[in-house]
């Protein structure tokens, strides 16, 4: 007998069209096109001391992924933001996962999006207990997946959608391999990002992340650093990167909205000495974000 | 207000694990990973007559796309064949559209296929009706989408994926410009297959179809169409084909399990004469697929 929904899912609470349920009783049909054709788009954040992380961002990038599929908004966006801290109030959650999906709706049977009248809204709220110490302490090993990233002019990764197989199939290759996470190339050979986060390196004290026309998700945790390290006169660059050179780097690690930075302490066969952590670019970066962070949570505006 | 789903699919039967309602009542978890990553496998096909047309061929291509993407199948073949055939017999519809959809289940949140336990099995049973006669007649306007076919090395087309939003774009493209439908290209600029359908030509009496190596689905009437033209010695070729090539085509006409051979009649501006259609060779291939198919159903063993 496989797990259950509601031994997967205790305390969450889910949202489906302003109708609030456990995890168990949340449905939506198997004619929704986000079930038939992945035909929707997400974001995912978090909540701290009943603060939601980021919202207005995650909010903005929600409403370009919806720009870049055509996708007809049938929500406003104050009903979303409503949605949102109706399901977080009934949750009582301080830390929580905010899981917020809008399908095309269902139609008849056929690619043909123009068909589409409405949105399936679905809302996620669940416990979010902070990612492991251990992984911040001693970083991911990671690996470069040989399955190609999505080409940002098929299937753009710079919308966020629920075309996720792409990265499914790149974690599964680190998994088979024991490797805690996969990072992918495009076709011309050059990094894009993670199965769920941002990849950056340092080199000589100077920090890269590979540039949008690498073809990645616009990360909203990437956009923060980017300006942190120009506001800290840190070096610091958008670019191509080869695995090569990825592999030479002094340090590397990643980005993400529910995780903030994390070091990478091995990619493939090259480790990267954690002895001196400590005083390591990637801990200097860290710091900084936490203290961001935390300044964020005391002017912000989202709290339940 | 939007149509609902009970007007959307009248008289259809969905078959969700083993329990068959309504198209109303079938719901799967929003939490199912077909729903939240595209992460499943599926296959169409349809019945004349109280016969599922090429059933076993179907049958070997969706353990193949679950091959390609370590889909474990906690369904037996012979389940799922037991499944659809109550389906069927459920419904009483002679003419059926069938959609077997196959989902890596419910898991904890996370792209990590490894910790799927069981699937989600979903049967979609609805009265099919045959395709407009006047898309025989008259052929299809298509169009070469800008949007490129998803790269066989990242999201392989070669697996009949949930993952169908590079397609669902293609769509968009072709109505944007009032076309029925669209043919992608790959990143190499060769043509691969349209939306939901292979893409044939026809030049000086030689038939061509872009080869696999283009990144694209096998086509299960693809395959039936290749056999009848080296059994009728007409000469054929699965090979690269470009966009110039196939603009300056004799003929050209696309397959598909659901609708056989459809003649195309415009492609962007170029246009395809019908006046001599009943001597073409789409013609003579039509009528012997169409033949196949009727001898096919005389011997055929999966009937309700």
């Amino acid at each position: 007998m496989h797990k259950s929904i509601k031994d997967l899912f205790p305390q969450t609470f889910v949202n489906v069209n302003g109708t609030i349920s456990n995890a168990e009783e949340a449905k939506v049909s198997v004619f929704d096109r986000g079930f038939l054709y992945g035909d929707s788009i997400y974001e995912v954040t978090y909540t701290e001391d009943r603060n939601i992380l980021f919202f207005d961002e995650h909010l903005d990038r929600l409403e370009h992924s919806a720009g870049m599929l055509d996708l007809t908004l049938y929500y406003s966006r104050e009903q979303i933001i409503e949605e949102t801290l109706k399901t977080l109030k009934t949750s009582n959650i301080p830390r929580a996962y905010i899981r917020i999906i809008i399908t095309r709706g269902e139609t008849a049977i056929g690619l043909d999006p123009t068909i589409s009248d409405h949105n399936n809204l679905v809302i996620i709220v669940k416990p979010q207990a902070p990612y492991p110490t251990k992984f911040y302490d001693d970083g991911l090993y990671l690996t470069i997946a040989s399955i190609l990233r999505n080409d940002a002019k098929a299937t753009n990764p710079a919308a966020k959608s629920g075309n996720y197989l792409n990265n499914v199939m790149a974690m599964a290759e680190a998994r088979k391999i024991g490797a805690d996470d996969a990072i992918m190339v495009n076709n011309e050979g050059y990094l894009t990002e993670g199965t769920t986060f941002n990849i950056w390196m340092v080199k000589n004290g100077k920090v890269s992340t590979p540039a949008a026309r690498s073809g990645l998700l616009m990360g909203i945790t990437r956009a923060k650093l980017l300006k942190l390290c120009h506001e800290n006169s840190i070096g610091c660059q958008e670019t191509l990167i080869t695995p090569d050179q990825i592999l030479q780097a002094d340090e590397v690690f990643i980005t993400s909205s529910t995780k903030g930075l994390v070091p990478v302490s091995r990619l493939d066969d090259r480790k990267f000495e954690r002895s001196n952590a400590k005083i390591s670019v990637t801990s200097h970066l860290s710091h900084l974000y936490n203290k961001y962070v935390k300044n964020y949570k005391l002017n912000q505006k989202y709290t339940y």
